[in-house]
């Protein structure tokens, strides 16, 4: 299948909240989709430093959107938070192709690293990231992802000591 | 113990650095220490978002490093990489007050979420985010970390399509 990747554009907005959307609903966490299409929109040309589409004829089929963060013993990194190709798209290396793209990207920003994180269920992404060379850091070294947030964040901002 | 927290300055480098280090053997990883003192210098002023230090008398005995990050559910997150006190300060409550520090600007820049990974050995730190209400997500849901670096990375790069 001959596709193009190419970094996202305003226009491209409802696409990619609609790609959003059907990523959660596959991820089985659709319930935890809080943000607004106009707030993606804003944070996606704005905010998150890129996003890629993929165009075979004139349709989007599938989006990487990634920033930059930072670890105090390697540098910068890239992560990718979403990584989303159309079910009826897979399987012709287009999730392959966005996973490249964005770590070229990376690669001339000087990250040193890609990361990324997938539910242990999901065993074809984790199968094709293990044969693509990449590290388990949660099965291999142990890290959990812990997350506060609404009453556990509340509480931790009321408690914060005066400057 | 009477103690402040201050966002950090150039001059707090090298002490910062510092404790990069002592951090990375309580973590037992010091062999993943790849980045030099001037790299950190660079990047703890003019990338890394901010840090904040913590000085009863006149030394920095702990650190708490953070960026920002993005849901495309939820919006924007602050996400805390490093957080250290020094073993000797520990128990005074300057962990928690860093960390509150952080879920404090993150909240003023409308985080709605503050994040972070801990080792699964390190049951005192688990055991205080959970008292604290944080969700451990990687019990929970099964999020797992997975990251590619060095060769790894670069085979992604070279499989990269064309533009």
């Amino acid at each position: 299948m001959h596709f193009k990747i190419r970094a996202a554009a305003k226009e491209d907005c409802r696409e990619i909240s609609r790609m959003i959307k059907e990523l959660a609903v596959f991820e089985k966490m659709s319930d935890q989709v809080k943000i607004s299409h106009e707030d993606n929109k804003t944070s996606v040309v704005f905010l998150v430093t890129c996003v890629f589409v993929v165009l075979p004829g004139f349709t989007l089929v599938g989006y990487a959107l990634y920033f930059y963060t930072y670890s105090t013993w390697t540098g910068r990194s890239v992560y990718l938070e979403d990584l989303y190709v159309m079910p009826e798209f897979r399987g012709n290396g287009i999730g392959k192709g966005l996973m490249s793209k964005v770590a070229e990207v990376g690669k001339k920003k000087q990250c040193v690293r890609l990361q990324l994180s997938v539910l242990d269920w999901n065993t074809p992404a984790r199968d094709f990231y293990a044969t693509k060379g990449a590290q388990d850091l949660t099965a291999g070294e142990g890290w959990h992802f812990i997350r506060f947030d609404g009453q556990s964040l509340d509480d931790l901002v009321n408690e914060a000591p005066e400057d």
